[in-house]
C-alpha cells in the first residue's frame, strides 16, 4: 500500500496533537506508512523519539503554507498551493499517496479535492459522509455539507457512493437506503426529494424509501441520504443533542444526594459514552472525487486524527474509489 | 378568558387518551372552560364521574367526523367540514373560543387554519413553534414543518413571531434571534438564508447572525429560525438522539455488574429526564395565524394533551395574536 499523506498543520488545534495523532497510528499499525505534511522542524523534532523501525516508515514532505479555517475555499485553491492541505491532496493526485487526511477548513478541503482531484465519472458533486451511532451500530449519513444543495440526480448519486461506504467498508450485505424527508408519505416534502424520490425507486439500489430525522438512530435504513445543508444541521444537532443529554445525566449524577451511589455506576457509563463520541468515529470522508480524502473532527484531535488515519486506511483496503465508479454507473 | 376548544378524537391514539388529559387540564385549572369536540356519547361518558364543579366547564361540541393522520391536507379541507378539527378551529375563527388544541395531523391543522382563520396582516406563511429543552431553558425553535420551504421574507416574519413566544410566553426581556446555517461565518449558506441574514440585519429585532445545529442546545441564542424542512428535521434529530442517548444510559445501567449501584442513581435521572421528556413541554404553536392553534404530541398523550392545553391558556393571557400583529409590522 502507499502512504496515506497526513496534513499536520491544518485545524483548529496545534500542529503537535495532530502530529501525536499520526504517529499514534503509524505506530499502531506496522503495515502503515506515512507522509507527514507540513512544518519539517516540528516533524522531525516529532519523530525523533520514536524506534527506528516506526521512523522508517514516515516520510517528511515540507510544506511553507497553512490553510487557515477562516480561509475561503477559492482563495484557498488561488494562493495557498504551498499549504499543507494542497500538497497532501496533491501526493494524492500524483499516486504518491493513497489517501490524505487533514483537519482543517471543511469548505477549502473539498474545494481544493474537486480542483485537484476532480469527481469521478458520473458524479457531479463530491458528498460527506460519516458514521453515526445508532441503535444497530451505524447510521452513515450524507452530504454532511461539502455542497449547501443538490438536486435529484447529485441526491441519487450520494446515495449510490454511500452504499459503498456501508457494503465495503462497514460490510453490511445490502445496505437500505433512505431518503431523508418530513414525513414518510409519499407526497411528503419539497419537489427536490419527490424528484429524488422518484429517481431513487428507479434505480437499482436497495433504496426503502423517505426517513425522518429520529430514523438517523432507530435502525430503519443504513444509510441516510440528504442535501448538505439539512445534512450539516442533522450532524451538529446530533452533536449539541447527545452533549446536552450527557451533561444532565452527569450533573444529575454530580449532586450530593446520589453521588455516593454514582461512584459505582460512573466507569460503566464512561465506557458507554465513548461509543457516541465523534473522536473514536474516525471523521467524515469526501466521496465522489478521484481519491480518498478524510476529514478530521473531533475535541480530542489525537485520538480524532488516528481514528481518521484508520479510516483511510480501510477506505484504501475496500478501493472505494474504484467501487464507487462502478456503483454509480450501475445505478444511474 | 373564552372557553378552550378541543379537538378530543384526532392523533395516532384513542379519543379517551385525549380526553383524559383534556380533563385533567380541567381539573387543575378552576378558571379554564372547555369546549370538548368529537363524538358526543364518549365525552358525555368521560364527564360522568368528575364533579359538578368540574363539569360545569366542559361543553359538548358534537363532531360527526375526525381528521385521519394519513388525510391529504387539501382533501380535510374540502371532505371533513363536521370533522373534529374543523370544528375545533371554526369555534375559535366564530369567537366562541379563545384557542383549540389537536393531536391531528399537523398537515391538515395548519392547511384548515389557514383556510379559515387566515393569515396575520404582513404574515405571508403561519408556521410551528416549540420550546426544545437547552443548557439556558429552552430554545424557541421554528419552523418546524408548517412549510417544507421558506423565503427570506418569510424567516424574517418567523423571527418576529418566535421572539413574541420568547418574551410574552417565556418572559425572555430580549431575546437573541438565530438563523439556522452550515457555519457562523457571514459568507456561509445558500441564498435564502444569505438573504434572510440580510433582511434580519436591518430589522429591529435582537438578531445574532447565524448558528449552527449544536446552538439549539447551546444557549447562544433564545429563538432559532430555519425553514420547515430543515426545522422538522432538527427537531425530529433531537428528539431520535435524546432518545438513543438516553436508552445507552439505561441498558449501561441495567448490565448484571452496575444494577445494584444503577438502584441508588434511576430516581434522580428518571427525575431528570422529565426535562426533556416531549409529554412535558407543551407540543407545538401554528403562529401567524389569526387564532391560537396547538399542536399536542408526545408518546403519553394524556400528559401531552394536559401541557398543551396549559400552553393554549398561555398563549391566550399573553396576547400573543395582538403581539405578534404589531412585531411583525414592526420589524418589517
Amino acid at each position: 500500500m502507499l502512504p496515506i499523506a497526513i496534513d499536520v498543520m491544518s485545524g483548529d488545534h496545534e500542529p503537535r496533537e495532530y502530529l501525536a495523532g499520526a504517529l499514534r497510528a503509524l505506530t499502531d499499525d506496522p503495515q502503515l506508512c506515512v507522509q507527514l505534511v507540513g512544518e519539517p522542524q516540528l516533524i522531525t523534532a516529532a519523530l525523533a523519539p520514536l524506534p527506528a523501525s516506526v521512523r522508517a516508515r514516515a516520510t517528511v514532505v515540507a510544506a511553507s503554507q497553512v490553510v487557515a479555517m477562516e480561509d475561503k475555499p477559492r482563495e484557498a485553491i488561488r494562493r495557498k498551493k504551498d499549504s499543507s492541505m494542497r500538497l497532501a491532496i496533491d501526493l494524492v493526485q500524483q499516486g504518491r499517496a493513497c489517501a490524505c487526511v487533514s483537519a482543517g477548513n471543511t469548505g477549502a478541503l473539498t474545494a481544493i479535492a474537486h480542483f485537484v482531484l476532480g469527481t469521478l465519472p458520473g458524479v457531479e458533486r463530491a458528498a460527506i459522509i460519516s458514521a453515526i451511532p445508532a441503535a444497530h451500530g451505524h447510521t452513515h449519513m450524507l452530504d454532511l455539507g461539502a455542497n449547501t444543495k443538490a438536486t435529484p440526480e447529485q441526491l441519487r448519486q450520494f446515495a449510490a457512493m454511500g452504499a459503498i461506504i456501508a457494503r465495503d467498508v462497514y460490510g453490511l450485505a445490502a445496505p437500505r437506503i433512505g431518503l431523508l424527508n418530513i414525513g414518510e408519505e409519499d407526497m411528503k416534502g419539497h419537489e427536490v426529494v419527490q424528484a429524488a424520490h422518484a429517481l431513487l425507486t428507479r434505480s437499482g439500489l436497495n433504496y426503502v424509501g423517505f426517513v425522518e430525522g429520529d430514523d438517523i438512530f432507530s435502525g430503519a435504513v443504513d444509510v441516510v441520504v440528504t442535501d448538505g445543508f439539512t445534512g450539516n444541521v442533522a450532524l451538529k444537532t446530533v452533536e449539541g443533542a447527545i452533549r446536552g443529554t450527557a451533561k444532565l445525566v452527569f450533573d444529575t449524577l454530580s449532586s450530593p444526594e446520589v453521588s455516593q451511589a454514582a461512584e459505582g455506576v460512573m466507569p460503566a457509563l464512561l465506557a458507554a459514552a465513548q461509543e457516541l463520541d465523534p473522536d473514536y468515529i474516525g471523521g467524515c470522508t469526501l466521496l465522489g472525487v478521484d481519491g480518498i480524502c478524510v476529514i478530521s473532527h473531533g475535541s480530542s484531535n489525537a485520538l480524532a486524527m488516528r481514528s481518521s488515519v484508520h479510516r483511510a486506511v480501510e477506505c484504501v483496503e475496500a478501493h472505494v474509489v474504484d467501487r464507487m465508479k462502478e456503483a454509480v454507473a450501475d445505478a444511474g
